[in-house]
This record gives structure tokens, sequence and C-alpha cells, in this order.
């Protein structure tokens, strides 16, 4: 049986974060979830090439494309335009999907508890990120407070966020020593052909890659 | 717009819940969740009933069928069977959905966020029920904190659970006082047809009827 799930979009931090899972726990699950999101089947295609990569067979892809109806996200609501590469805004930019971690985190906790693992993995990073409040570590030490009070008494589940304080930088530094398919990953918020370099997800990966002086193995259309 | 989300099951207790929330609150939306239950149609049938008969328009039905895939529960997984006929049992029964109710809350808060609701109610009861992890105070007092943590600064957002402290018998007595359309509601976990009379939730639907000398207007099969 596992003893850790992982939530794994097929984005680049997911990945580092299965990486780091795999070194600690012998057995990880695999949980995907579309959220109706404009490059959910391009994220998926990744998903399953990463889990066909390390050949782990436990997978879950779960759909809560409600999360589309009831929009209010540039990611989920075509109406609402991504904003084109500017990283320093202070405010929590369109993308933010409201709660969208919550709910993820609540179907991997409900599969946790059937499997009986006792941690669940996301690849959240808080520093050099978006600026999501879902990211932030506050975030997971009070989920990690509902899943004591909301589970059997017997059910032990943490939240394991390896990535929360580390930089763009240091992630992919972790990916190359972790020999982590790079090349499988999708990151871009926008597009699912080539990414398109200018939305925030392509800008931290880019710098990442970029300070960390690796080149970043997907084609970008600028 | 409204100013509370509701979460209504079709059952009797989200039906009183409601029937509070609209004292309170002038605009209200209500959401209901198919989670791959075995009575799911038959509480959607009385969700829209209960909805119809308010006026209410503004709805949201979402389906989180995955809660049946992942299982781990009688009410999801048909080869775990019910049991039939007593409530004094010490453990949490087989009936739990995991982790359930914050599924259903974080569905319900991603929505409050975008409509800029301030309350959900949630027909949650811990003394006189089930005895599920995820009915209990302190897990709505925990949820309260992630909601308070994972959203935007400027959202305000609190879970109203007005029958958490109640008996099955004052639940009936407050639904009398507001002349809630009590024959339209669902409670059995069991059939969808005549209520079994013997699950649960049926044997807590009639224990609260019966101690509240009220006659059930539902038909029972026993």
């Amino acid at each position: 049986m596992p003893t850790a799930v992982c939530l794994v979009s097929g984005g680049m931090d997911s990945l580092v974060a299965l990486a780091l899972a795999r070194q600690k726990t012998p057995e990880v699950a695999l949980l995907h979830v579309n959220y109706g999101h404009l490059t959910e089947s391009r994220e998926l295609k990744a998903f399953t090439e990463v889990a066909d990569y390390y050949g782990i067979g436990r997978r879950l892809v779960v759909d809560i494309g409600y999360l589309h109806e009831i929009g209010g996200s540039a990611l989920t609501d075509p109406s609402i335009p991504l904003p084109v590469g500017r990283l320093d805004r202070p405010e929590i930019p369109v993308s933010y999907v409201p709660f969208r971690n919550a709910n993820l985190l609540a179907v991997a906790t409900s599969w946790a508890e059937v499997l009986n693992a006792g941690e669940i993995y996301i690849g959240a990073v808080e520093e050099d990120s978006s600026g999501y409040p879902d990211c932030r570590e506050s975030f997971f030490r009070a989920f990690n407070l509902v899943i004591r009070e909301g589970t059997r008494p017997e059910t032990l589940i943490q939240i394991v966020a390896p990535l929360l304080h580390l930089t763009k930088k240091q992630i992919v530094e972790t990916g190359v020593e972790l020999k982590v398919p790079f090349h499988l990953t999708w990151s871009c918020y926008r597009a699912s052909e080539l990414a398109c370099g200018t939305c925030d997800s392509c800008l931290l990966r880019l710098k990442g890659f970029s300070e960390a002086g690796v080149a970043d193995p997907i084609g970008y259309a600028r």
C-alpha cells in the first residue's frame, strides 16, 4: 500500500516534489486534478508521461470542473485575460483560482485516508511564486489541523510541501540533482503547443532555469 | 448578489439550516453536491424541490463522483453493507465518507469567494448524530482558519452550522416553527422509493420526529 499521496499537476514543481517523495518513501500514489483550466489536457498529458516515466501505477485522475463553472480566475474563465510579462505586481494575480488548493487537498485527504497513507506531497512554493494565498505555509498548517479534526482518530496525515521555502532556482537545481524529467513537464498557463513564455508561470519557470544556469528543455514561442 | 451559500443535500437538517439562513440574510445561493452516493438522484430531486419551493434561482449542482471512486464508505461503495437498526455503536460508522465535508466546504468556499458571500451554511449536527469526525465543532473551527489563510485578504467567510448543538427533536421543532417542507426531503441512506426506516439516517430522523411528537410526512417501508 502507498505511504504517500503526491499531487502531480504535470508542472515542474510537483515533479520535483514527487522526486523528493520517492527518496523518502517507497510507495507513492499519484493524484492529478482537472479543474476546467485552459491547459487541462496538456497538463494531463504531462502527468501521464511523468507517471509512466517513474513506472508508478497507482494513479487517480479526478475532475473538479466545477471550478470552471465557478470561475473568478483567468485560468478557468477565458473572458479574464492573462497578464503578460510582469512578476512584480503586489496584488494577488488574476490567475489565482479561488481556494483551489483546498479543493485539491480535500480530494487528496479523502484518498489518503482510504489508502491509509500518512503523507500528502504538494509542490507549492511560497516565496518565489505568484503570491497565491493558498500556497502559504500558514494555509498548510491550518489544513493539517482540519485533517486532524475531520478524519478518523486513527488517521494521521500530514501535508508535506518540500518546495515551500525554495526559490525557483533551487527547485531547478534540486530537480537536476534528482535527474527529474523536466522535458516532460508543462507549466504554461496559456498555451498547449509551445509555451507562451510570457505568463506568470512561464516567467517564473524561465527565471528558475536562467538563475540555475540550466537550459529549459521545453520549447517556447518567444 | 447572495450573502450566503447554503449547502443543501435534500435532507431534513440542511433544509432547517436553509430556513434559518433565510431568516437572517436576504439572498442565499444553494449548493448541492453529488458524490456518487447510493441515493444521489433521489437527494438531487429533493434539493430541486426544496429550491423550487422557496423560489431560489441561484443554484449550483456539483459532481464530485471521485468520492465514489475513492470509496471507503458504505454510502459510496455498494460492497460495504449498511448496518441495520442500531444507533448506539461507539465507533465511527461505516457510512462515514472520508473527509466528505471538507470536500463540500472547499467547493462552497470557492463559490462564496467568487460571489463575495460572507457565510456558508451547513446543516451539520454534532451531538445527536452518527458521530462523523467532519461534523464536529472543532472541525468547522479549523476550517474557518483554513478559509482565512487560503483566500484573498479581503475575503471574509465564516461557516455557520446552526444545528450543530441541537438534538434531532429540536431540529424537527425548529423546522415546524419555520414551516419547512419536510415532506420534500430525503434522508434515507439506502433506498430511493420508500425510506428503509432502518439505516442510521432514518433512525435519527424517526427519533427526532417521534421525540418532537410530530408525524414524519414521508413514507417508510417499515
